[in-house]
């Protein structure tokens, strides 16, 4: 869903992918993923969404928090699947939420 | 598909939504705005991906450039109807893109 963030200043990371054929493993790697960035120091939100490109954006408290998510044994293990076997192409943008704003019904 | 942008800093605009039921205008709004916002000074690219959550990032050379799309008259008008119609529920999150890096086969 929409992430439930603080007042900016905040970190952002935009993951945009292009998917390979076939499941290999994907799926359960990704909800595992999740399920550890929840568990790191500084993790604040999450989003994704997937058409033909797919996008999932992270939040976080500080680059220092991005790091160390970054260097995680699992999710070192799963970059690397995601090189050989997941992605045709990817991108990866590190940002800092400088404002933001919304609307609810 | 994936936005070939410049090397850092840039900015990006990220537009998370939440929509409501029934079309109502809505892609043929959602194709003008891309043609239109591809059209603004300093636009550098765009992705996007829709599952339950639908999520646009939007590139751009510096925040003056968003400041002058999102005053676009007819981007005013869509800004609108997106309050009275299309979403539920949407964010807007301003960032300064820090550092990028990739992958591609």
């Amino acid at each position: 869903m929409i992430a439930s963030t603080p007042a900016p200043p905040y970190y952002a990371v935009i993951f945009t992918s292009l998917r390979t054929e076939g499941d290999n493993g994907y799926e359960a790697m990704s909800e595992k993923m999740v399920e550890l960035a929840k568990q790191q120091p500084g993790y604040l939100g999450y989003e994704s969404g997937r058409s033909e490109t797919g996008i999932t954006v992270s939040y976080w408290q500080s680059l220092e928090a991005i790091k160390n998510w970054k260097l995680n044994l699992d999710h070192l293990q799963a970059q690397k699947n995601g090189c050989e076997q997941w992605y045709s192409h990817y991108k990866v943008r590190v940002c800092r939420v400088e404002r933001d704003y919304g609307f609810e019904v």
